[in-house]
């Protein structure tokens, strides 16, 4: 069921089949009071003491919470922003309930003239009560899975008061170990009338579908909400401060795809970083680009400029946390450099790539870490991911820029896909895909795919570089006839 | 562009790497005129010699003579029902054109009351001319393809004469080797009335969709031109013979599709084998089941009751090519047991799975051993396949029965997914699962999936079972999220 999809995800995402020392085993020596803010101390009377304090509950925090209690630790686990985190409440999870409606209806659309017939529209209002029903008692259904598996949860953000102690409200929390696990939140944008920034958040949220919308910025946030929009049927552009849209993706596939999304009607606007946000008769005046010279009048603007790990209000100089790149600085063990006590998962961490999969696997890390002492080490990993437009962009390892600059030899095998059966079977015109083979191995150093199911095709990809297996094998392989996984053997001329 | 997409397949699907020894390296003496049928021996002064002959211009044959020609080879190809074979032309690709259509207009009205707004009907007639633009000028284009190549082409069906000479028309076509590829045709039935059968050949090709329509029969085809005609508005009914629809694929999850399958209209009838077909007013009127008791009343009756090697007219006597189970017998390098002259490939092997990507390899095998010599092997390899109803099912490896009854020590994992967010969100209310895990490698020795997107993800198994990834691996692994390869994951609990 879509309601407790993300409590299920959280349960089972990482069944756990080790066997673990028990928490006698290793387990550092609590600190306290030795440390403690003094304007704390008065505190410490309520203290609670846990062996495990886990500060944010989204995949990275409720992993590691789980698999904590699960293993005969006791938890805390505190949230203020509602149980279940970004990606199940605000991320990838409603973001894709609204992308996967406007493929419908891009499908559909497509295939104008080809038998399919009739009309199609998405409708905002209905798509948004769909929406409602994959996160609206999540929160709820989250908080109630925890403390039904006896984990102690806090609707507070906590701050530390020492090295190993929280502030929760009223009460100070002690533990052996704290887990910052709070997630990003968005780059704040520091010019002239930020407040009239909507979030993506308010984006995910709105009632209705303004007429005009401007997302300021150019990467993954800025062009999925932008597609959703449009499908919708609302006019929008895209301001970015700098050349290069989605920085993570192969520039040709980027440029192929934004030609595509023109022609849907959205508007892009290159080497134009904002300027200041005014508003101008009912709607707001976006000035941007040198001395703010280019105006766009819009009925909603977001910001979709990054995001940022979500420190504020943590007090982590009172934790003697330091930071690195604006995030938890950390060891290969996910361990704080500065206090040993405590370790980070997810988006928290400047250097992590912000990925639903990504903060999962952290947390196991974390989470054996914890249970079983500072042994276990994050292990660079091949890491798919795409981009949820309609066609989507997809990319696992390498990009050309990348090979090139670590002196690589490699043959870069790339072209338009669109005129494939595949495609043309579907009305789809937006296909291409870029291939990195290593010269001495024949192997895959990187794959980019755009084009309908890139999602899935990616992953192949990936299990290929994860396995070695070179191109003529892949190309070799029997698959399922017709896929887009045996359209991959097309790639290799 | 679709008109060429089976000549791109068949020039691309293979890319000669190799280095090939010279055809004098490896070629046997040719025996002509010693064994030609003495009927054929006034056609002696019109013999034309070759290298290679190959009976078939599909996607086995027109591999064979394409790769046999690029290494110097002569090669003549004979096709009597236009270039290309069944796959291009009356098989997968106009097949999955037509299911692709349906799956558009189905996934859009799953998703009623969820965003997508409007009515979406499938119309036929615009869907046959959608369907043409991708075959109707394709023959043509494959014989100037090959052609092109320097290729002789033959409009002829071509029969033996003698062990390596080929009467076609009023030539005498001889060469060192012959290569049969000629593919496989419906298995006629034997009832009273049979002369009112339908091909599915001609469901391809009807102008106007049937109201009523009835297929005789329970494997891939029924199912997949079921679910497209009942897509389009049909009343469609499938009679079976027998107890057990797919065989080839699960049988709990062939009993999840055929549930749904009768919501969409599709009625079933299990253990109903044809007793006889009579005209009655206008319509048909099929008898079926024990002393034909039960009866159909349809607009038209397709015979979906298989496929056998098509070998009438061939006259493989006077080619000393002997038989087994009704197609050509091979040893392992797919020569004829009886002829060391002649190869096979593709459904003309009675033994062979009948499908596109291994009818290619058996062409690869074919080729080298004509240009090298027979010494390359057909291995067996992990094959996935999908039956393209919506949703797909999609199979790799071995079915349950099948490792119970090899004695195989494993674990069934198994569930309804038709719950998963993934489905969820495009309103799927049909998916599942089946995984066998082999207790001591916890390697997998198959996988059964249902739902949308199957033939992609179960190209992710087939890949992890080639390479032995065990399931602890799969699980472990990064995958792009969400996606249906990502969902995966929550199979191994």
């Amino acid at each position: 069921m879509p309601q407790n999809s993300a409590a299920k995800e959280i349960s089972t995402r990482h069944p756990v089949n080790h066997a673990y020392r028990s928490k006698s085993a290793w387990m550092p020596h609590f600190r306290s009071p030795g440390g403690l803010k003094s304007e704390h101390m008065e505190l410490l009377l309520k203290t609670r003491k846990f062996d495990v304090i886990v500060l944010g509950s989204g995949v990275a925090g409720g992993h590691v919470a789980s698999r904590c209690h699960k293993s005969g630790l006791s938890v805390a686990l505190l949230e203020s922003h509602g149980f279940g985190g970004t990606c199940p409440l605000h991320g990838c999870e409603p973001k894709k309930v609204m992308a996967d409606a406007a493929e419908t209806v891009e499908r559909f659309n497509n295939t104008s003239g080809t038998g399919p017939t009739g009309s199609a529209k998405l409708d905002w209002v209905e798509l948004m009560r769909f929406k409602r029903t994959f996160t609206d008692d999540l929160p709820d259904k989250i908080r109630t899975h925890y403390q039904n598996l006896g984990i102690q949860t806090f609707t507070t953000a906590g701050k530390f008061a020492g090295p190993n102690t929280i502030v929760s409200g009223d009460e100070l929390l002690e533990a052996a170990h704290v887990c910052i696990a709070t997630g990003s939140t968005p780059r704040e944008l520091q010019i002239p009338g930020h407040g009239h920034l909507s979030s993506s958040n308010d984006f995910l949220a709105m009632p209705t579908l303004p007429e005009r919308i401007v997302f300021i910025g150019g990467g993954f946030i800025a062009f999925e909400l932008a597609h959703i929009a449009a499908a919708a049927g609302a006019q929008v552009t895209i301001v970015h401060r700098s050349e290069r849209f989605l920085k993570k993706f192969d520039a040709d596939l980027v440029q192929r795809l934004t030609g595509h999304l023109e022609k849907l009607g959205v508007t892009f606007h290159r080497n134009c970083p904002p300027h200041s946000i005014e508003e101008n008769g009912g709607a707001l005046l976006l000035k941007a680009g040198e001395d703010g010279r280019q105006s766009f009048t819009a009925d909603a603007i977001f910001n979709a400029a990054g995001r940022i790990p979500a420190l504020a209000g943590l007090d982590l100089p009172a934790g003697n946390v330091d930071t690195r790149n604006g995030g938890v600085a950390v060891n290969a063990y996910m361990q704080s450099l500065s206090n040993p006590c405590v370790f980070a998962a997810g988006d928290v961490i400047a250097e992590t790539m912000p990925l639903t999969p990504v903060a999962s696997v952290e947390a196991e890390v974390v989470a054996k870490n914890i249970i079983e002492g500072p042994k276990h080490t994050m292990s660079p990993d091949v890491t798919p991911f795409s981009l949820f437009t309609y066609p989507p962009l997809a990319t696992v390892g390498m990009l050309e820029e990348e090979a090139q600059k670590q002196g690589m030899r490699f043959d870069v095998i790339q072209g338009d896909s669109a005129g494939w059966s595949e495609y043309q079977r579907i009305g789809q015109t937006c296909a291409g895909f870029k291939l990195l083979v290593e010269k001495d191995t024949r192997q895959l150093l990187g794959a980019h795919v755009l084009g309908d199911a890139a999602e899935e095709t990616i992953n192949l990809f990936a299990l290929a570089m994860r396995k070695k297996v070179d191109v003529d094998e892949l190309r070799s392989m029997l698959w399922a006839y017709p896929s887009f996984g045996y359209a991959m053997k097309y790639m290799f001329r």
